[in-house]
């Protein structure tokens, strides 16, 4: 299935021209954002025929439909046919987005992923998930498809704002819990994320996802292991997202919550050890700042974790870290667990 | 690859009940459209354990993402998960539009196709292309998936008025015009739509495109032979649909419309003998009424079909019919070719 190629460190943006000399695109588009288009889309430009450029907005409150309508109508005022190639030079939302317009657009034209963050480096342009917000349910329309290649070049790290960097972190850290208890211990040596050497981590990161991704595509089973911490994770994205009084958090930094609560649910149900429940949320705290979540929203986070793609008849199923580096998939959740978490978190000292 | 079962017959509604007791989906939605609501819905329900309906308007002009919006929230409010199953009960609009909103509801979700139209029933509801119009241009959106079945019931087509009825047979002379000489010369024998065999002609039309399908699922060589008097014949919908003054055809009428055109420049080219285009343009022109075609529209209908998607490297790429019951697929068309087809179509005598 996963037979494409993954290509990570300074040789990774050489590799589309021999991709195009041997595919030959009828066309090439580049889909950019605004951040993108300035800090990236100079690097890569010399490396591509002639091609056109559509910048959209950043952001995730654009991953949606209004945005696709907009990329769908510049391959078609460009008279894009299904040989065409789009590029997407962005992060998870631009790659999960422009992926699925491109999968989308006459039936499927062929793309390639340039992940930009490092969020998209370690996760989101590996295994195939495109898609869209629909109102303010994440990734709620899309499909499962692959790209024909994923081109990961870690100096665009540097382009990076620290915050998106320790957003994207946290994906690292959740590889870490459910997978490689040994490259966690050395892990959390490192409290200062500018110290990490991350075409290595990339590279770990990668490895693990593509495994997980290799056992499972369609996410039956084993896959649902890379949604630890985001059954809660992401209700708490779409709460702060939509919710006038709440700001809008990162996706790391709702993923980091995610962790934290779902390791005490874990321990709540004699899963996990305390001490490795105390290991990960001070770790997670060492790199991101606690977040205020107001009592009086339990019932918002608990109706949009009813809403979760993983979910089966009616009940909530989470992915547990019984110890770390282990998983355990389809764990039912009671809005009683969910409770408990938050209040977890909330008293929490930093 | 195709792999699900398409049961043809008074016994096909029978393996809905089948069908769910082995796959136990944790909720079923029926879409419908106001007609099929009415009229073949009351012989569909008995056959369902408790679902949702959910009921569009009918027709071509709501085949495009504000209706997607409208399907993809009852999912939604209803709180369906992945391992519900969506119903499309209707015609080729519906089954293309539900297939493709439970095709990307959470990343995809299982749906069975109940065509009630005889397009449907012997074109759009086999083969996996699923997606909707954009703007006027014709399944411009959409994706490659199959159903989890194809349940065809042919007394639904009793419901149908004539000219719908008239508009399905266009595909069903497709299939004989690329397929099967000898089917041909016993079809046109019959001048009376009615007194049609409709069981067997499915079957047979079926078996013609499942055969094609299963050669070309991604429609990269082969499947392009079902794109007979398409290229012309979608530009003539999407014109018709689009301009004010011009009144919206049916699929099958347009289609009509697309054979005898293309038949025409095939004897251009010197690849259809002229008898053989006279009996295609006669036998056509039997069941379907000729359209007025005003002069002046040359141009809208070459850049509509300059947006065709089996077009590569900017040329018009057409399926023609060298002989009747043979195809040759990727011909290049020039503007020229068209002009003149739309003459000869526009001086035919009724």
């Amino acid at each position: 299935m996963q037979d494409y190629p993954i290509v990570i460190g300074e040789e990774a943006l050489k590799q589309i021209p021999k991709w195009i000399k041997t595919h030959e695109p009828s066309q090439v588009m580049v889909f950019a954002d605004t951040h993108t288009y300035s800090d990236c889309y100079p690097l890569l430009s010399g490396y591509l025929p002639t091609h056109h450029v559509t910048v959209i907005p950043p952001g995730e409150i654009h991953k949606n439909l209004s945005t696709c309508e907009i990329l769908w109508q510049a391959l078609t005022d460009h008279q894009f046919d299904r040989k065409g190639l789009v590029i997407n030079l962005g992060g998870g939302v631009l790659g999960d987005m422009g992926g699925f317009v491109a999968a989308t657009y006459k039936r499927g034209m062929d793309f390639i992923q340039i992940p930009t963050t490092l969020l998209a480096q370690v996760d989101a342009s590996v295994g195939g998930k495109l898609g869209i917000d629909f109102q303010t349910l994440k990734n709620h329309i899309g499909i499962f498809q692959f790209p024909q290649a994923v081109l990961i070049y870690p100096p665009f790290l540097k382009t990076l704002p620290t915050p998106e960097l320790v957003s994207g972190f946290a994906e690292v850290v959740k590889h870490h819990l459910i997978a490689d208890r040994d490259a966690w211990r050395k892990l959390v040596q490192v409290t200062d994320i500018h110290a990490l050497d991350f075409p290595a981590i990339i590279q770990h990161s990668v490895e693990i996802k593509s495994k997980i991704v290799e056992l499972d595509y369609k996410e039956s089973g084993a896959r649902k292991a890379l949604n630890f911490g985001h059954t809660l994770g992401h209700a708490i994205e779409s709460l702060f997202l939509e919710e006038a009084d709440l700001t809008t958090l990162l996706h790391g930094e709702a993923i980091a919550i995610g962790m934290i609560g779902e390791s005490q649910i874990a321990h709540q149900m004699g899963k996990l050890p305390k001490d490795e429940l105390e290991d990960i949320s001070h770790y997670i705290l060492t790199h991101f700042s606690k977040v205020d979540i107001p009592k009086g929203y339990l019932d918002a986070v608990y109706t949009r974790m009813l809403q979760d793609k993983k979910n089966a008849h009616g009940s909530i199923l989470c992915t547990l870290v019984p110890q770390i580096g282990e998983y355990e998939i389809n764990i039912p959740l009671q809005k009683s667990h969910i409770a408990e978490a938050l209040k977890f978190y909330r008293e929490l000292n930093v």
